[in-house]
């Protein structure tokens, strides 16, 4: 746990996802195979709320995102979501939609790579969370769609308008989020938007394993990595490199950088602290 | 016509473009086959007033910009561009070259979106019109050079030192506007220039069919989508979240969504309104 | 010799690179090939001076970065960087990440372009280093690695967060400087981190071959591609289209443009001045 936690308690459940630690690694599973996964209220809440919390403990250094069933997440649930929205006021179409984009920011923002695991369809919110992570593993049955268009809504969803382009480029984000058309996983991995394809029906091993790798990896200099990744987006060149200085010259006084050094003199692997 | 229309009255005549407005789709087309659809200052300058002209209307839903005969459009006039600029003052230089500025602009800032159906030459200005459409449609005959350079001039002509690298990456863009080489489709499409690929012959043909799916879809979801993904380029992403979380809030209020769930619970398909 | 020029000399010599300048052309080869030259401070430092020394004559127009030996550059030297950094204290530190993040803001901001001549291996720094040039020209024998998570420190080094997502998008970005995985000369096609492929041992003679053409072109209108392709990168659209229309109005001024129109009009090549 970090020493910056105050009064905050420990979430005693997750009633709306299912939630493993072992060994470093949070997998957590959308678990309504029922409904491809449909996400609700309480599920973005939860995705909100639980990446937090896991943002706060020293014990998570790779988190996998999975979907049980036939698919990964078949997004916003068309009656528990849109028809709810339908009766709401302004003020709560604002708390909704500011609720779904945070847990985009969480994802972005938690100190620990993200990996969503992808079989079948990631549509709507599901392809913009797989959109989110740091990597998409896939199988090649793993398809996306933006399909915010097909429902009257705008392509720009949760940050999509600003996240896709910069993984696949303009012209292939426009024509994504402006007609929702399904993108198969060949293509996917064609224009940029897979980061590893796995053999059908192995994306959640590999992502087990990806994240293993990780979780016994250099935490600090991942979620370095990561940060700069998510900040320099915004930031102009001559500020980027600065702050790449400040952080390398703040790393270089890290654990893992001396054991890095000694490993290498003494010709044995590194043993990672994340320190 | 929008409610926000004031004194300004329709172009009776556009005389270095041909217009032509049906179910929702403008069709503009270079028009000049003898010159390779050369253009010049009479046809940038109706390219920035007719797509000023169609903004301010509602009955346009999407636009293809295609070009008569052999290829889409060669560029500026070598003898009625080049040639006339060489006597220019300063000014006058300036003016030119803004209002070439402005034609990009208005392509990226109208609230449709914009087609351009390719085959044969795309080269100088006429590679950067393409750039700036939303959807490039191409056939096998199509290539673009950024020849800037070979007449002397910077690569970033008209924004596409901006737009380039955020369509095909860095590299690539570094690569076709510093050298100004010809780009055919194949590559075109590997590198991610071109949004649809298509039969040789058939680009107008599809772009007209992609114009009228679009035309007959939700206008303003289509309208923000646009609006977003050029607007969330020059945003950091907590802001572009929030944009996205207040425009979703905005469409969730409008016909075309209630429209969208009362046809999936009717088991129809919806008939957007576009409002 | 540019005539803003002060009392600075020249260095008299550059020990820790081999330098040559022939026909307009600079080629700046890493020479300790025993140790798959391997970076020094000695050589960060040089790199740092030599550009911007080259910077102020008007005699270079192109640079080729090369290495000698079977590799380009394995990055900083595990044992004088590495070891070294281990008893430096905090200034110190943030002194020698800020001169090698100067190397990479010289090679953005030198107003000739500069071609990668890659081989073997680009290793950390190395592979920084060829990320920041205009051109990367390689053989299939080149490999990156961006392994600075594997010594325990961050993967944006030297504005690698930065470039990386805008030369290969975010997705791969992530991937290759969280992981610090070679990635080949193949992937690295594919993925837009290579602007040509050359037959084996062919990357040298390509690139000096490239870099003649490019002396020997309008070396004023390359220094301005290149300037705004980097300064468009952290500039607005609208910006950018007005910094496009400036550039365009004063080169339209200049010799090179004249000289366009005068040989095309007499059918015969140009002969660029570079004003």
């Amino acid at each position: 746990m970090s020493p910056f936690t105050g009064s905050a308690v420990r979430t005693p459940g997750w009633e709306h996802l299912r939630v493993e630690v072992a060994d470093g690694v949070a997998t957590v599973t959308l678990a309504r195979p029922e409904k491809l996964n449909a996400l609700t209220f309480g599920a973005y809440a939860d995705l909100r709320d639980l990446l937090a919390e896991l943002s706060r403990e020293r014990s998570v250094r790779a988190l996998v995102l999975a979907g049980e069933g036939r698919g990964f997440c078949s997004g916003g649930d068309v009656d528990e979501i849109i028809g709810a929205t339908l009766s709401m006021d302004t003020a709560q179409l604002l708390d909704f939609n500011r609720m779904t984009g945070q847990v985009v920011r969480a994802v972005r923002e938690c100190p620990f790579p993200v990996i969503a695991s992808l079989h079948g369809v990631a549509a709507g919110a599901g392809a913009v969370l797989a959109l989110a992570a740091d990597f998409r593993v896939a199988d090649p049955t793993a398809r996306f769609a933006f399909l915010f268009t097909r429902v009257g809504l705008s392509g720009g969803d949760m940050g999509a308008a600003y996240l896709l382009p910069r993984v696949v480029g303009l012209g292939h984000a426009t024509r994504l989020l402006m007609l929702g058309d399904p993108v198969r996983a060949l293509e996917a991995e064609r224009i940029g938007l897979i980061s590893e394809l796995t053999e059908e029906g192995r994306a959640d091993e590999t992502s087990q394993r990806l994240a293993h790798r990780l979780a016994q990896g250099p935490a600090l200099a991942y979620a370095q990595t990561k940060a700069l990744l998510t900040s320099e987006l915004d930031m102009p060149l001559a500020a980027s490199i600065e702050l790449d200085a400040s952080t390398q010259a703040l790393l270089m006084t890290g654990e893992d950088y001396a054991e890095f050094h000694a490993a290498f003199t003494e010709k044995r692997p590194p043993k990672w602290s994340g320190r």
